[in-house]
């Protein structure tokens, strides 16, 4: 409740325009009330579209079945899109029983019903993955960012031991408004690709690798070291942070 | 040199309408050419304005102050815009000795030599630090940003520790396109920023703490893991990468 | 044995009072013995009650469920209260097979049996935790709480992304004296809560998260990093160490 | 702004006793003041004496002698006690220069300004240390403690490698309401001592050692693994978390 | 394409000896073209024999057997060696049905096909092993480097806790071109055999240990701080790293 | 071969009291020859009795039943005293199926078979552990200083939280040559224990605990800082190494 | 007391031969009373000889010049032996001023001043170090043992990358009680030295190296990670903790 | 001594050609004897030249000017050719006092002095540096590999960043027999130039960097899981190591 909003209503009680019962209710709401909505053991959050741009996502890890088909039903019972991430079939066929519309993504582990309610982004979204293995991150980048309202391009087995598969790809660079790097091991592939365009790049390590690879540490470090402009850094196999970031900059 | 580009050239060839020797010169240039200007301990990339959007930055950590002044030298000479990061004042005069209009900022450490060849970012950039010690890591974030040619709005010491700081400021969180969160110790602020937004939020760790803050560490993975969506990572103390990151984004 | 009873004792020999061997068996007693109970493979500690205000409890990990059943049932025989922390349904089965009256928390994994021998603490502890998979962890404080007299306020899914969920149960923060704060990911929920009050905060990381959260070594840093006073920190998923001091604090 | 507060003022409203336009000020300043003082490069919260029972303590660290200087008198000017902790005698000088009544704590690094303003503790806060080393840590959390109003009895060079020297002092320990913990290399202290009371254990790891104490993580590591129950742990080196969350307790 | 070569096209087309259509084809073909094969999750590498002297290798780590035996299919069909590592027998059995000719190295987990297009490496190379528990990974050394056409000595259970077994094999080391130093626990052998010759050393690190080896992490960090001259290390269990450099070496 | 023995190995064949050839063959075996067997994989150390007081110990881990067996058996055919570490039962099975007279430890997890060929340590070899889930490594080291003839006295469940569990069991700390001491989490045991005598402290950290105990790591850095003199330290879940230097030193 | 000492006590009270005040003061004495003597900074223990055979050492880092040279007065004030590690030569100069006798060690940072009051030990102990840049720590442990009554022969620059120096040595390993290994960077030396004999080997990491050496972690690793029997560790740079344990097994 | 000369020398024995005392101080010697110069706190071996192809290096760190110089004597009076590591100019002074000829290189921090000893390397060997600041390293691995014998062609500031600066040298990167690639930060240059080339790569990570880079951990890190095949790794800052491989190889 802004200034002017405030102003108005105590001038209508003291105009005896409105009943002051009504007026403390209202006042009563601005200070305390929120759009959440208590299931017990979460509190869903419907006002998070308006605040930040999409509706709560589920992060499946760490939840019961139950748990995420009931946060799923609050969620799509409003008409908002729905994206549960790192879900397995188990867990989408749980949710499918109780939420009509929802698409399992078989790869990314990801479900999604979209709803309709999300503006589409002004440009491309390019997703590259610097090798076979780091495609299921990839794919959870991919699925976040088109339930999120973007047209995404894949570009995948590209990695840096072969740069020739890079670089002969640098018209689809060029034309990307932002871009998702994914890649373990030694995660050189953002400084490279960074090097080459000028849009900002969300790295993301994986954690592909063995021995001192120590579960994607040594790719993360690698990518916080980048000697290239440009790139910030999300979690290890985060690419819904990856895909969500990207979203945002491309509805700017 | 694109296809059509080369269609052109060898069709003129065949056409006679340009000597062989020529075209030989032209292709091999489009072969192999790059605008880089070889100094011996350093190659200045003059091409960089037009790949990335901004010329060479120069990174002081580990140069003499003699290899700085002759790499800015190099930048200035084409006209180009300057900025020198990790750089302490004797290293400036030895600069300053040398280029003319070099500005120094003695509390981000760093040189600027703006140049009016860069153009304005679209909104406004909020700078955001946690505690009064983060401010040298936050001034080096507003100077790139600056310097990069954003309008920078600054908000300090809204820790978390003290909510009420950073609640009353909302306003101005929500007027900023793109936003740089520096915090050390426990590194939350970008968290409930980012709760509190849709834009994008750049997180830069600091080494501020001690004992268990291990030089950053801890804010570092503290950030890694936010549980907001839309917060990405740069290296601890890395104001420079945030603030550069954030004008790409301002500049879309 | 103070020094006026060591007096009086030798006094009484001095006097005829009391036969020789007599006192010595009650001065070799007050040297050497300890009311222990050797089961073999464990000491049972009977006096743990008088001297730390709560039997000794089981932890479960890494004994085998007839050893956890021997030690709950040297223990029940002496009419005390019972807690096994990390106990399986199938521990449960051998011990309840042993013992009567025992009761299975399924999310705390905890065995418990009062014995209404433990005084009620003298306020409410409350115990917030961030996300629905931190449920656990804080379950495992509220069973050790609340078995050990206290009266507990649960708080769950006010993680610091949705600021205003915690927010707008700043009553029920208010009330309580003293608070278990559970947090995996970031673990800034203590930072925050800690920020609103004045009473002690316990945090608790939990090891919920993924990648660079490194089985919660990320949220335990963040914790003891905590620029908010009054927070002190427990292991890693240590819900029963932060129900135990909590009802230390509020039997004061 | 409670519900009654409220009802009150808008009930005023229309009766005509409040004028409508202070009646918005003052709802205008519920929604949004705070005492908060804005010296720039910090905000400081005057507030934080009635939320947290203490008023803003100044971490030295990272901070300018000046900067330190500034903050503490505004403090002083309210007629606020005053903690400075982790200054150099230098600094001291600087704030002396400023603020009248300043005392410096030559071991613990601290500068103290008592206002009379804070309520004593109700019990006695034992500082135990394990060794001479460690004593600059002991003494920050004593002076924190007694500058909050607390009774503070001092029990140092009492390792676990001479048991006696602990054991012979159990009266002392047991008298205590609650015990401040101090010691570097293994860390081992609160552990023996929390056997022996039934009071809460602040736990203080310090970088006290060589090799592979790795500046405090061996202590850190060993409390935060405590077998005995009743030990919470504050960051390396941090007396002042300590005695500050010993304060807390004691007022309890 | 050189400039000698390029010349000559000109020089072709200037003449009318090519037509220029076909000139632009050459041309665009020698910018831009790759003999890339994209399976759509993969894009094989058919030119990296004549890049680096091997085709393309299959590491199995993190791929679907049903990724692995296409890529294998495609390598395979231009009559190139084949080899894959981290391959199961279950994944071998799905390869063998697409590809005739495989063989299953059962203790290096290693699929090969040799093709004879391979030029034979001039030495020998001998693989040491210091324990028998470190076979595995020696076994992917020697299969990677025979594969490459290397003659290969194996030398096994040679740990530097018995130098005698080592010592009288001192002729075999001596007669090698290169060698391969397998080694866990502790890592020491590399340092040992380097001191005996003076031929290169590539050390591997294997996981092989327990508790402080965290891995393999002590046997790196042993071998990357070797006192011997002359030895470099590849990653934790990389046998088929280190035989590949090997093979590299040893055709020089 | 000595000097001695040389000498008049040389002045038999000068008076040819002996065979040029025979001489030749002897001389090269003492050169190369060590009581080796090879079996392909292992090369069994025969002469290790000799040399270091007890013959060649089987670490279990990382090897095949098989490869055990067949060491086993190479051992024992020379009426060695044998002990395997780190196996299972059923490895134990493919032993006695081959081995004659092979006792198994179950909780121990080894395999021993006493030869009679070691001969009696002096004093007594105590062994003491700090919590019931301690045994297995606990055992491990008994074990081990069994079967090398020493006597062991066991003294289990004497953790530092408890202290009078172990100050009443002073008499057999006092009468011990030598002592081991095992202890998980914060892994203070061996320093209190070392305070109190003056023999050598054998220190085992184990792997139990959880969080941030890392493995084992609390407990490891723990004991390298103890204050208390005379404790040296072995490898997490070290049993067996402890076992066998607190023999050699009771052989002494 | 013992058991027969109380009895006697007991039965003098009873038959009148003593005083029940001076049984009073005799038994409280052994209930209580310790030989310390505090020095407000430290407790000096005059009764560690008799319990641990050597008296207190004072570990100099991170104490004062004065506090050193105060309990070193306290010490020789008794007639006790004296040892301070860690010492500079400005600390020595006021340890002089104020104990007579007492002598410095250049390399070995240590004050010593025997006393005549240490029995000798047994046989010789040996101490070797790999590379000269060991010997501070090696000093250090030959010091420690010396003052404590030992014989020791120094075995320098035997590191394992020229093995022949160590293998020409055999002899003077052969003939040691007990055996102490200095080594830095990969720390091999203790495996290869303890392959060799049948005696105790302590092995001492020092934090000689640089890069991955990570101040003396990699030797600690390889040592504790060692291949062969009979290896035991202290802490990184720990010469003095070697020297002592030593001490006491050659005192067994 | 091999097995043909042993012959010959008992059949001298045997025939009386050789008295047997000449024969047994032969034999003694070849059973004992080794090249070493004892000075004390060094054993130079004069032997490794003709073992491992270059006389004794000298690593300066943690040793004094007077060490180092007298070292450097004893090997240049053999006439053998010198290197001294990490060695400053005040330490160059000393030994320049006492060596002739000896050069210092500035940047390289080392001191040579060559002896025409050496056989020339057959190919080039290229070093290559990703930023001006890596330059100490790579001109460590410059000096050492020259004063081995080879011929090396520096390759400076070809980081990632900025592709086109490698792409353009490939022809160089195609003429080197082997290749030594030093870099910072990420550390991803010898993945790049590995994927570019068919001969070895031994990558040097250095310190170069702040922050996440951990003092050169990540660069290390990031080599160790290098995707490309070829690439070996030597200690962080090794350059030395690297010189010396490289030279090891080239001399093959």
């Amino acid at each position: 409740m802004n200034l002017s909003d405030l102003q108005r209503l105590v001038d209508q009680v003291a105009h005896g325009d409105i009943a002051p019962a009504s007026a403390v209710e209202r006042l009563s709401a601005a200070l305390r009330a929120q759009p959440l909505e208590d299931l017990g053991f979460a509190r869903v959050d419907h006002h998070r579209a308006a605040r930040q741009g999409f509706p709560e996502v589920i992060l499946g890890l760490g939840k019961t079945s139950e748990q995420i088909a009931s946060i799923a039903e609050a969620i799509a019972a409003r008409g908002h899109s729905l994206l549960v991430t790192r879900a397995d079939r188990a867990t989408f066929d749980v949710v499918a029983a109780r939420v009509a519309g929802v698409v399992y993504h078989e790869l990314a582990r990801a479900i999604t019903r979209p709803a309709g309610d999300i503006p589409p982004g002004r440009g491309t979204i390019l997703v590259a993955a610097a090798g076979t293995s780091d495609l299921p991150v990839a794919e959870e980048a991919v699925v976040t960012a088109e339930v999120m309202g973007n047209t995404v391009d894949r570009l995948y087995d590209v990695g840096v031991a072969g740069l020739h598969r890079l670089l002969r790809e640098q018209d689809r660079l060029a034309s990307a408004r932002v871009i998702v790097v994914v890649a373990g091991m030694e995660g050189a592939l953002p400084s490279v690709v960074a090097g080459l365009v000028s849009v900002p790049v969300i790295a993301v390590p994986t954690s592909i690798g063995y021995g001192a690879s120590f579960g994607g540490l040594a790719a993360l470090l690698g990518m916080l070291n980048s000697c290239a402009n440009g790139v910030s850094v999300v979690n290890i196999d985060n690419g819904f942070g990856a895909g969500c970031i990207a979203s945002q900059i491309n509805h700017l």
